[in-house]
């Protein structure tokens, strides 16, 4: 039985994501419950669960990986509240972002801050224009 | 004149890289020594000048970044150096290259553990096979 | 002269993907009417065509590769239809999307399968939300 | 002191991209205005003031690119203004976008076509549907 | 406790992959145990024990997902044993390479048809050069 | 029949790749012979052989999407060498990689650059080291 894994992995996309995580596992639940199922217990059932990592870098590399990648905006926009979330700094957040003009160039970086800048202004962090 | 971003990125690209970095800069002279040049002034006096990341943090995004796009393989051994040059303990890395096989894909993952894992064998961390 | 790969291609191009491939085909008249000739040639008068490979099994793999390759949602959308239209069943669709978190990260399994999902929810496969 | 660079580099921008460059910086003031300082000075300060290859080449090569990497169309539309207001002729642009079918494949070439399509009709260069 | 999935998973991982998967896990240990045991669980241990598409079509969308995304050699080399390991026909594994020209570009289609061709020539398939 | 596609197409790889066009294919005889067929068809004999563009752009546009794709380098290094057997300049090829820094990425620009600095040594055009 897994059931400790999503019972756990639950848990912790309701800690790092809140209700954003919970609306994709919803959305998911009329074409294919168990790619939610998979999602809970792979990553936030085992991996965000590890020690060795702690919560705040886990969602660092996040955004970093997803706006390296390019493709992945929606998944950006849950992270950046993500790391909001537990604890990291809009700063952080906007470093990372920054920094990956460098590795994945101008066009992603550009991009994946624009996704980070709605998220502030959803949250009040900046002013809406 | 550039002269202060390249003098302070070269200090900088020393610290983090040491001579993985200073190799790469000088095997681009016989062909584009404004690449090298580039190289050192953005990334290095620029980007990883900036407060508001500290270098271990910068180091890890980069580490998730790289092992995220794929095709970076040999970049990725000069940051899985230049994390351990700045700090970062190697669990930590190894953790980063590990999450990557949620918002990457396995593959990904895997041939980025195989090059921090020759990094780590020539470094004495782990033993060499 | 090419018209037997145009006029075999735009009979499977018909046969597959239906008037969401002859959509595509229009849209393109006013800008690059060759890139319309070639895409009916190519894929549908060349690829489609051959032997070695039944149609159903054509259409999973390029669902599969839409999906990982992440960028590619409408012509996802395209082939959703195409899968379904030439026998494909709908399972086999979702099972194809979930294998592809293994392969190229949740964050493209799940982009996709929103994608999927709006083809299903049009077609009267699931129900609307 | 980089003052030279941005300010050589906002002029390019502006010959270059015109209003649609000015946005994009705008449009990052309330959230990293030094991503926006560094997609003055990097892209438009250094690179595209070198000599070596002509302005026009050097929006080829941009709307090649972007259009291959698949994940930038945003900045493929703000390039292909460029290359139009740098005097590339429409078909040299659409000849580039149609070549990368070869390159990145028939999806990435497409959806490429219709971010050109779009300004192109903007502009008035082919009706508006 | 995950043993089951563990269990099964290694079995499906011989069944699929034979030595080649077991060299890869094996070669983990050193470096990221987890990682390999993560590997096991959730690709043959929760997806490739799935019903609804069965072992070959599941062989043949990897195949081309590898093939599509360009920077996972090994894995292709892996997965086209595989897919001959479960019943795929050659011609089959040929097929799909080929298709991918369509939907990744020739590039990342010929780059992975010499990584079949490597393998076909490993097992006698076709005469080694 | 294909018959002219193919001939035009011999000429225009034989005109452009010289040598390393012809190894590629003939590599494929005992694989995919098809593969072969259809990489001199399409992008040879169809749109290689298109007016609009001129042969050193449609070469530098292909130098500068196989450098930002990042996973292509056998490409990169045969239209290197069809770029300076087209007439490009090697400065204008050294200026194409360059640019690709902005677009993809440091990691993409320098390793397509030691690739164009293997092909440019083993012509002659910089000293070997």
């Amino acid at each position: 039985m897994d059931s400790q894994r999503f019972t756990t992995g639950l848990e912790k996309l309701h800690e790092i994501d809140g209700e954003a995580g919970k609306m994709v596992i919803e959305s998911l639940q009329s074409i294919a419950p168990d790619l939610a199922k998979y999602t809970i217990e792979f990553p936030f059932g085992d991996i965000y669960q590890r020690p060795g990592l702690d919560l705040q870098k886990r969602e660092l590399i996040t955004v970093a990986a997803l706006a390296a990648l390019g493709h992945c905006q929606p998944q950006l926009a849950v992270h950046t509240h993500g790391a909001l979330n537990v604890g990291c700094k809009p700063e952080e957040i906007v470093e990372t972002v920054i920094q990956m003009a460098v590795y994945a160039g101008f066009p992603a970086a550009l991009n994946a801050m624009f996704t980070v800048k709605a998220v502030f202004s959803e949250r009040g962090l900046i002013e809406a224009e």
